[in-house]
């Protein structure tokens, strides 16, 4: 199938049959999600892969008590870095840099001009910027789900600050932004799995000029 | 080709050729943006197609003089919306029941919550939020692109501001947040195209619970 007949396939499953996703599906769509592009390259999040079913079942409160999140295979949780550094660009750059085979100082004209901008701009934007960026792969990551015919339910359903605490972000400099489950759907019991897809007409989503 | 070499095989094209992509490969790459799921279905943004070569030739020194602007085939301008109100979510939830052939109250509880929450936030939390949702759109655009071998830069470094005057923006209540130049790369011109696409190790970015 090509990608239109899979994002046709997907949608926002609400209920899941408990059924695991394979490794080999799995790390396909991890595979997506790092190859993901984002700005100047920063990949400025961290992806928690959760199966543990104990730390499932502490999640789930905290997310409205959504039925997905204990029968999913995978909860995949989007935490974005909460600020850019200095030292945080240069880690990124050096290692792209290496890997490269360029000088480590190849890139610092682009450096200092991107950390001049950021610099100055407050903490909220450098989070914001950071999370838009994840959404960036949470997108291919479902895309690349559809592809596996693997279900995922994208959601932002659910409280930050309590699943940062869980999950000890705060020390970790970063914030959690979204989740995705990742299972199968539990077609006869989930009230969405048979709706029409709706989405606004092209001709009032697009602008032509 | 499969999503992941599609994803291999595209990068953040710094030279286009000039080529014009033809409308049935455009289509298909609006097919899948129109196709990405948003927060309650909203899709709170507007995508411009830009092609008239005058305009671009504006947008041009707004972006940074990156000479893709004017050597892309067309532009996408990703407009999110600067807020939400009641009565935007009654319009998408309106449709949306229609299609579905569903009395127009099913959603009310839905909407009324949703809105009880909306209301309370400040506006900025309402455009980075609607702008993380056209940020979905914009990593399904470009892997749609991919898959069509159409290559798509998105880019960040533009003055938003500008951009939201010239093309009046405002008035619409929509923020410019991302663009996504298609087209096709300049390969012997372009000092990234054979550059070693480089990501994170699957170790660093993913924490496996």
């Amino acid at each position: 199938m090509n990608l239109i007949e899979n994002l046709n396939w997907r949608y926002a499953t609400k209920k899941m049959n408990g059924q695991t996703v394979s490794e080999e599906k799995l790390e396909t769509i991890l595979d997506a999600i790092q190859l993901s592009p984002s700005s100047s390259g920063l990949q400025p999040f961290n992806v928690f892969v959760i199966s543990d079913k104990e730390l499932l079942a502490k999640i789930q409160p905290i997310a409205m008590g959504q039925s997905q999140i204990t029968k999913c295979s995978h909860l995949l949780v989007f935490a974005a870095w909460e600020n850019y550094t200095l030292e945080k660009l240069e880690k990124v750059f050096n290692y792209t840099l290496s890997e490269r085979g360029l000088p480590l100082n190849t890139m610092d004209d682009y450096k200092n001009n991107l950390w001049g901008m950021y610099s100055q701009l407050p903490e909220d934007w450098h989070a914001h910027h950071a999370a838009k960026q994840a959404y960036i792969a949470l997108g291919i990551g479902l895309t690349a789900a559809a592809e596996q015919k693997v279900d995922a339910t994208p959601m932002e359903g659910f409280d930050p600050n309590a699943l940062d605490e869980l999950l000890n972000l705060k020390e970790k400099g970063l914030k959690s932004s979204a989740l995705l489950a990742l299972g199968y759907r539990d077609s006869e019991n989930d009230w969405l799995a048979n709706m029409k897809k709706v989405r606004k007409p092209k001709n009032e989503l697009f602008i032509k000029l």
